[in-house]
């Protein structure tokens, strides 16, 4: 049976062999100085002893194993200080609960004792969401992958019930036999929850329209400190300020989910794709402007600027590729294909068959981690921006990362702007990586801000975004006043959002 | 020029004279008893003295005229009221801001004078929205019809910065010289405002998609009695709770609305559209959901029952119709049509040329108005609820509202369910309309929400839907608190959305 990392991205075994790191090390001296070491994968280390004994009523792990592994996310900076040992602050417990009724027993059971509850889905936040950073209280971690039932598929509304804490492939396995899928594919998708995706606001599958998770829910159940909220399941309302959405991107500090329906749909029979090159950046920006404004809806619409084209799709000509797919399961999509590539040749962009994308996207994250034993600060971070804005706050945040560098690609695109994602690649001494890319963050987040992007398209915010989170004024006094009130002792996931 | 009405809807030389009221009352008679009188319509009657004295610094109204007319919104229940000139709590004043900073002034001005502030667009409200029920303290309208300014256009970006008291028509008059549109009709386009559509979540022209303004809003600007709020204008985001949708359905309780960007499109050139005949309601719900599942995304998919199809588009043959629309300003829609018609004629659906619709729908709540004055009870409601939930609740309404009755529409499809639109006719004696028609209306909600219908699809919630509004429960608890921290005084429209 496949075993999680403890230390690093998703399953143990599929990280980069020392024949792999070779590999990636020739390819990698190419551009970038390195010291020839290979960082070794070390032991879970001897952690503090926990400061809470297990409650009897509901199950738990206290070794340091489970610690470990529910210490940090996987951000280039956990993985780094996990091959560090660095895990000074473990939790004191993770708590398995099995149903919304032992949730509420441990909540209660953690405030009791003052301890700082963390809900935890599958552990791949990359923005410090499910790591306590005080040292003043006890930490139990709520580890929630024992709810994982689909509880009903409603056929004819097109719609899951499922608990919250279901892994992605899980559900997907459960909804196939009907002819149904979500498409809801995060890069994160084999090891991430439901749960996960609605308190963080995931981008999914779709690179135009329905690009978020917050579109394909119905309702919610949240257990808060102070009870249960479910929210109506109804295709659409305008009843008040929209209740899913105060949950929606709630990273834990308000409540934790413990069931939804979400909105799943047949499963696409006609698909056709196609990559397009082009010589300059700047066309291809302004094509997929004209594409995510043409009202065509492709499912896949990623742009890769040169360097994202070369190293992601193997493109060596120096140009920009467009990445472009269209799916339905009701019509053919040809048309749609067609139409899209003539504007493309409006601005100079030519047919290609440079599609290695896909596999590239799903094993980025061992590759980083890779990079990383190789002593390579390597990370990415995303926004979105209008159209207007975003040539400026691509330069920007080239100068911003210098003399690191950065590739730039667009995951989703919108009429009014793209969401683009960054992937820097800079060098620290051994040692000073998390420093270094520190650093290097806080400068391209102030570039990013200044230049009208948000702090984050659909990574969240955490615990690293917050000092680039909303500034102060109505809304951080009304989401402050809903903290106090929903969990009035602050046990919640405390510091994400900049909350208690 | 043309004058509002200050009894019923819209522009007061399109009420129906004397001979429409007749040729109306001859066709209505084959279907409810009329009496035969026609009420008239009476003046603007004597109103209690104003208790407050105008400030000097803002533009006031307190004349008689100004106040009856800011008395109500446009419901049949305020359209009754007025034509028996029942005004007994008219505002004390009705005030006209410039600009934000006399917002400010405004409000601040009432507050020292304990008076409750109602933010006002152009009153079209049919749920209460604009008409404060208490009688302890003195009442300010606050008119926003002066924020009338387009301020930017990004036509990179398609986006329109305005501020919020702009009608539908000026603004879509400051658009069409760029080839833009807003694409947001509701039937109150007319007279209705940015800042009302926003507040009360708007249901616009698009019957799939984005149906609601809250899917066109990039930013707001919002002035909370504690400070202005302005949320970040990016075309996505996944920072937090959406700070936008605090704001959009708070109904003038959180704040006021005084400034947003809009995102706009190209003007469409290419529109096919076609109505399609059903011999049995259920065949044509069929193939509407089919359509609403198929990704084809109509602009218009408005389905009329056979009652609505005759009284609406004409249709004599006591069938359902489904009138649907394409359109695109980038390529032609022939080709979704063409799969729209297939899947209709795969429940019997034919082609039919009853498409009178528009029209009766821009002069309907004329019609209304006239039906009013001929003692006929007449009101709508509407909802949204999933494809399987709707058949009980159609039923459920059918007999709630007897012996009375009702034709349904949809007016807005989802993937996972319609937006039923229900018109209800029933008598009553003159002078008990209002208690009759407050009967009926409790007896539809509570059928709605029985069988898993919300209580507003995008008429809002205002006074009149609060006690079918959200349960007690952490999502209320939240709202409140928000209410207290932004509106420690409770100033603003105090009672929409059950808030204080």
């Amino acid at each position: 049976m496949a075993v999680r990392s403890w230390w690093g991205w998703g399953w143990a075994d599929q990280a980069l062999d020392a024949h792999e790191l070779e590999q990636l090390a020739d390819r990698v001296r190419a551009f970038l100085p390195l010291d020839g070491e290979i960082t070794r994968v070390p032991a879970v280390p001897e952690l503090r002893a926990p400061r809470l004994k297990p409650p009897s009523s509901v199950e738990c792990r206290a070794d340091d194993e489970a610690r470990a592994s529910h210490s940090y996310g996987k951000a280039y900076r956990d993985v780094i200080r996990c091959l560090n040992q660095d895990l000074a602050s473990p939790p004191d417990l993770v708590v398995y609960p099995a149903d919304a009724d032992e949730v509420q027993r441990a909540m209660a059971w953690a405030a009791e004792r003052g301890a700082a509850v963390i809900p935890y889905g599958g552990g791949s936040s990359v923005v410090g969401g499910v790591e306590y950073r005080g040292a003043d209280r006890p930490v139990v971690v709520l580890d929630l992958s024992k709810l994982d039932e689909v509880l009903e598929i409603d056929e004819v509304s097109l719609a899951v019930r499922t608990q919250a804490g279901i892994f992605g492939p899980a559900l997907e396995h459960r909804l196939r036999p009907k002819g149904l899928t979500l498409r809801h594919f995060p890069q994160s998708f084999e090891f991430s929850t439901v749960g996960g995706w609605l308190a963080t606001r995931a981008g999914g599958h779709f690179a135009t329209g329905y690009t978020h998770i917050d579109d394909l829910v119905e309702s919610m159940s949240v257990l808060t400190p102070t009870g249960m909220a479910h929210t109506a399941r109804v295709p659409a309302s305008g009843a008040g300020p929209e209740p899913n959405r105060l949950w929606l991107g709630s990273e834990g500090a308000l409540g934790v989910i413990t069931e939804a329906w979400l909105r799943v749909q047949q499963r696409p029979v006609h698909k056709e794709g196609v990559a397009i090159a082009f010589e300059t950046f700047g066309q291809a920006v302004t094509a997929t402007r004209l594409i995510a404004q043409s009202g065509l809806n492709p499912a896949n619409c990623r742009l890769l600027d040169p360097l994202e084209a070369m190293l992601g799709a193997g493109a060596l000509d120096g140009g920009s590729r467009l990445i472009l797919g269209f799916e339905s399961a009701d019509h053919p999509v040809s048309a749609q294909l067609k139409r899209a590539i003539e504007i493309c040749r409006g601005q100079g962009g030519v047919a290609s068959d440079a599609e290695k994308w896909r596999g590239t996207f799903l094993r980025g994250p061992y590759l980083r981690d890779g990079l990383a034993r190789l002593g390579v600060v390597v990370e990415t971070f995303e926004t979105a921006c209008t159209w207007s804005n975003f040539e400026s706050l691509h330069t920007a945040v080239l100068e911003a990362v210098a003399p690191g560098f950065v590739t730039c690609r667009f995951t989703h695109v919108y009429p009014d702007g793209p969401a683009p994602y960054f992937t820097v690649y800079a060098t620290a001494p051994r040692g000073g990586e998390v420093a270094v890319w520190d650093e290097l963050k806080a400068h391209a987040s102030q570039a990013l801000l200044a230049n009208g992007g948000t702090i984050t398209h659909h990574h969240a915010v955490g615990r690293d975004h917050v000092p680039w989170y909303h500034p102060p004024g109505p809304f951080t006094e009304a989401l402050r006043a809903v903290k106090r009130t929903l969990d009035p002792q602050g046990i919640l996931n405390p510091g994400v959002l900049g909350l208690g």
